[in-house]
């Protein structure tokens, strides 16, 4: 987040105002500004006149401290919580919505936490641990409890004059209907509202063909939901069927790009957890498992091309070919497992297509198989000349080449049916599919290469 | 998109309608049911049945069938339309939005695209040709011209008449505020205007803090806009500040996939492409510019290797290590690379940090090296005992490992720096730098990896 001219303009005057102490000119300075603009200000910030902000907004400007605050970079919120201590994080987690609370606390350690919980005003605590008896990444946890709701039998004329009351009532484009122990019943846009004259029951004019989540439901499942339908906010009941909360379509977009992202390090071996934590340790932890997968394999094939040391030995140039061989299969098996993995999640793939998909797949290996297997044939030949090795007589660049095109074809299938199963048996494809593809690749394609090249050429 | 068992009843109901010709039980049979459910249905029929019910429906309730046509995957839309013809097809379209209007348009050819231009009511073809007139991904294309908006003298009280006589505006959520030229100068939400008395003007209430995007600018910026600002719909203008249409969330969302998708392809080598017309040669197409860099990659290790030829003629147990060295190397450069790549596209890396991701990927690189620097040291001292090797001496295990902590240190800093410089340069780091990072490491790896081998042991 590069600062732009207009943010540069804006850090000087923070840290002239910091300087001056004029502080009714930095809080008037900072309401003015976009809170979403606040973060790479505050990242180009000393530590200690960041805290001094925040010291400053907790004690004359809790509500716009609170909104500064939720916008700082994941992570960050919890840190500047710490510094503050409980008194003065508790005024501004007060103006904070219940979910980013509840984040901020489940990232704080148990002591801590304790200590901010009991610095909060009561009805806020009770408001915040309700949320934090749900697992993290559930629909329970990421909702707003702070739901626009009202009883079947309220008419349009009272639910408009309590809406004009309700100030605060996050993102308020649905009401929802409720009977009397709060089962949700229906739901009404503010337009459908309008469109009916004060006197009628909200009961009969309501939408009851509702589409809901239940509290305890994957945050997954309410992106589903939330984007097949195009909800801009989905309610949350209990197991009762009583309406809980409900996600808007903020936190939905929030949980989209997380999944993404980690989809997207998952299949290259890595988690969102360094993010959260970067040290380096923690990183190197993180990764070091995919590694070990990739060194399992590289070790097997270290048996598999140990066992053929007498062909190598006589023909040295034949060591020449594996790293291409492996690598070419690896990048094929990898290209298909990428489409498999992201056409399952995001559904346009599915199990019944699974001979489709594997001979779609083959056909593409054929193909690229072929076409790279006749340019190594054609490679090796030159090779052979460079370095003078003819030993093998002519056809052994055919049989180079072919070699490629069988692993090509072995590595694509795996990476085709792997997933499949994968995700049959219950598991994450995302996760563990790369890793696999590479081993199973080093192993296969070594076999390939030095079984086929001895067995033909010897 | 396995049907679950509701699905399946409703399945075998749409085929028993169309076999005994029950026309108006199908209609009412699809009309209760939830337009984003028909998909799995439609895909479960076979291509006769498909066409039937979209050419009933474009006769009958063409409205209904507008629905259920947009829900259609990817590519099916312009397929129906095609089979369809033009006059039956117009009717369809004249219900849907006119971004996926224009979507349908665009992926028809020239001749096919005119005739149903033609087919279609003039005030209809006049809309969607405005879109058209934008490029693809641009926010034009993805926007829809039927905003509310009002003249700033509006009152409130005829702003709500207004909005109950229009009922066919998308996601009224907001309420755009113009001049006599169409000038956007203000946004009110809906639930602003009830809160205040029938005779408020609406150009003393509205908010004039806006945020707009320009026509022509690209769809990811809308996305960024929309979700960074958590807004509903953004409005789009023209180049002279006019308002010319509003982004929807749910095109948002859309928006957000397909980047998401479209990284994740070009990490592995493939593109979104391959969705749209999934032919094997067209797939082969796709994929062979990545395949192409890994073979290169792999003939300039080849020559690496057929260079240190004669070390390993008395050695053959060397080239055992080969491919585990590379595939550790690489693996290792991707982890970062996509960390970095990740953080540039969600913001949370810039320029700025060169040095210092630099420093921390390096951190992770030799702690991990180290690691199976060690492993490997040992795995090669097995692989000697159970081969009978060990003609290099009690400390060769020692130089194999050192060069595989070479190798990652190497090929983790490529995969740390090029995203960065690619960036800076204005390249897409997602397209190029898995290819480039996997090039460098097996031509660096061979390198390195034979390189200190004959210098330290020979």
């Amino acid at each position: 987040m590069a600062l732009d001219r207009r943010q540069s303009v804006v850090l000087e005057s923070v840290r002239r105002f910091l300087r001056r102490s004029a502080y009714s000119h930095l809080i008037k300075l900072l309401a003015k500004a976009r809170p979403q603009d606040f973060p790479s200000i505050y990242e180009a910030l000393p530590d200690r006149e960041g805290m001094q902000i925040f010291r400053l907004l907790a004690q004359r400007r809790p509500e716009l401290g609170a909104d500064l605050l939720v916008e700082l970079p994941h992570g960050e919120a919890p840190a500047v919580v710490r510094k503050l201590g409980p008194a003065l994080s508790a005024e501004l987690l007060a103006h904070c919505a219940e979910d980013d609370t509840a984040d901020v606390l489940a990232a704080l350690e148990e002591e801590e936490r304790q200590a901010l919980l009991e610095a909060m005003r009561p009805e806020d605590k009770l408001a915040v641990e309700k949320l934090l008896l749900f697992d993290e990444e559930t629909a329970g946890r990421i909702m707003t409890t702070d739901v626009f709701a009202l009883h079947e039998d309220t008419t349009v004329g009272d639910a408009i004059t309590e809406l004009q009351a309700r100030e605060d009532v996050e993102m308020a484009f649905y009401l929802y209907v409720v009977d009397e122990r709060r089962h949700l019943v229906g739901v009404l846009s503010l337009r459908q509202l309008l469109l009916h004259p004060p006197e009628t029951r909200i009961g009969s004019i309501m939408n009851t063909d509702l589409l809901v989540v239940r509290a305890d439901a994957d945050q997954e499942e309410v992106a589903r939901v939330a984007t097949k339908y195009d909800l801009i906010g989905v309610p949350v009941v209990d197991d009762q069927g009583r309406l809980a909360g409900m996600v808007t379509i903020d936190d939905v977009i929030d949980v989209m790009r997380e999944e993404a992202t980690e989809d997207i390090f998952r299949m290259a071996g890595t988690s969102e957890a360094e993010r959260v934590e970067p040290s380096i340790v923690k990183s190197a932890r993180v990764r070091s498992p995919w590694l070990l997968a990739t060194f399992v394999g590289g070790l097997l094939a270290s048996f598999v091309i140990g066992y053929h040391e007498e062909a190598i030995q006589s023909v040295a140039l034949l060591a020449a070919f594996l790293p291409i061989v492996l690598g070419m299969a690896g990048s094929a098996g990898n290209q298909t497992a990428t489409v498999m993995i992201r056409g399952l999640a995001t559904g346009r793939i599915h199990q019944g297509m699974f001979m489709e998909a594997l001979w779609r797949e083959s056909g593409v290996a054929v193909l690229l198989g072929l076409l790279y297997g006749v340019l190594l044939g054609l490679g090796s030949w030159v090779l052979a000349i460079v370095f003078a090795t003819d030993v093998l007589g002519w056809w052994a660049p055919a049989v180079i080449g072919l070699s490629l095109t069988v692993s090509m074809l072995i590595s694509t299938t795996i990476g085709a049916v792997f997933p499949l199963v994968l995700e049959r048996i219950g598991g994450d494809p995302a996760v563990s599919t790369t890793p696999f593809v590479t081993t199973a690749t080093d192993v296969f394609g070594s076999l390939t290469y030095l079984g086929l090249v001895t067995w033909l050429l010897f």
